[in-house]
C-alpha cells in the first residue's frame, strides 16, 4: 500500500534514545543533514529501529513549514 | 529568535503552486530530495517565496514518521 | 516498508471531493463511523482514491485527541 | 460548544499507559479497530480517563492521511 | 464532554475568507493577539462561525512550538 | 529569517517542566490566557527556557481548531 503522505526522505538512522513512551530517532540524509522524529516507543521496537538502519523519515506536506529571508 | 522545532532543512525552492487560500511549496535538499510544504498563500507573499529562492523546510519532531523494513 | 504511525484504519472510501491543491476523502469505517481526511489532489490523483476504493485512513498517535465526560 | 474538528469516533477506552508527562491511550472502537492517543499525563487525570470509559478518539481532517493500493 | 486538548483561547472571530474546500478564520484574544485557523469550510457553516462570534482556538500540545532568544 | 507559521503568540514562561526526552512549557499571554507546548526537552535546553523569560508560542494555521456555539 502507498501513502498520501508527499515527503519521503530516505537516509540512515544515527541514533536512537527511547525513554519511556517515547523515543528520540535521528535520520542522517544524503547531504548530511539530520531529521529528528519523536515516535512511541512501542514503534521503534515494532520496526526494529536501531542505528545504522535504512529508513525513511515521512511527514505529511500540511506540517511542513517554510522559513526564508523576506527582503531576499 | 530561534524556534524550538528540531528540524529545519535547507533546501532551494523548486516549485510554487497558489491556489486560492493554499500554497504548494517545493524545496529540493542538498542530495536532490524533495520536501514538500502546503502553507497558505498568505505566508507565500508575506516571505516572497519564489523558484530559486534559499529556505529552510521546518518541521516539529512530533510531526515526523519513521519507515523501515521491520524484518531487516 | 512499515510506518511508524500507530493507527491505521480500514475502511471504504464514501466521497472524494476535489478543489484545487486539496481534496476532502471520507472513509467509512466497519462500524458505520466515518473519517474524513483532507490531503493534496496530489495524493488523491497518485492513490487513485475513489468511491468504493478500499483503503487505511491513517494517523499518527500524538494527532489524536480524547474527549470524555469528566464527571463520569 | 462544538469543535471544528471533523473526525470523532466513538469507542471504549481498553487501555491507559501513563509515564512522566506522557500518556498513551488505546480505544476500541465498534468495529474492533484500535485508536492509540499520545496525550499528556495532566489531560488523562483531568479527564478521568480509565478502562472501560466511554470516550471520542478526535482528529482534525488535515491529520488524516490515506494509504491505498495504487494500482489497485 | 471535554477535550483533552490543553490549549483552548477565548477570542471573537474579527475574519472567514471561505475558498472552496478550505477556510481561514482569525481570531482575536483579549489581548489584541490574533490567531488564524485553517479549518475547512464544512466546519465553517456548521458551527454557523462568522465575525464577532465568540469562539475559542484550540490546540493541541504537541503541536505548539516555543520561539526564544538562546543568548538571553 | 521569518517563518511561514502564522501564529506567533508572545508571552511569558510561567513553568517548565522536564521528564526525559519531552518537557511541557507553559506561556502566559497577555491577556492571562495560557498556552501549554510539548516540546523535546533538548530545545528547552538549547533554546534556555526557563521561567520568566519572553518567548513567542508557534503554532501553524493547519493545526488550529475552532470551538464555537453552533446554535449562538
Amino acid at each position: 500500500m502507498s501513502l498520501s503522505a508527499r515527503n519521503r526522505l530516505a537516509g540512515t538512522v544515527t541514533g536512537v534514545e527511547t525513554d519511556g513512551l517515547m523515543a528520540e530517532v535521528t535520520v542522517e540524509l544524503g547531504d548530511g543533514q539530520e531529521v529528528t522524529a519523536v515516535i512511541t516507543s512501542g514503534s521503534v521496537e515494532r520496526l526494529g529501529i536501531e542505528e545504522g538502519k535504512e529508513v525513511n523519515a515521512v511527514v505529511k506536506a500540511t506540517e511542513v513549514m517554510v522559513e526564508a529571508e523576506p527582503g531576499e
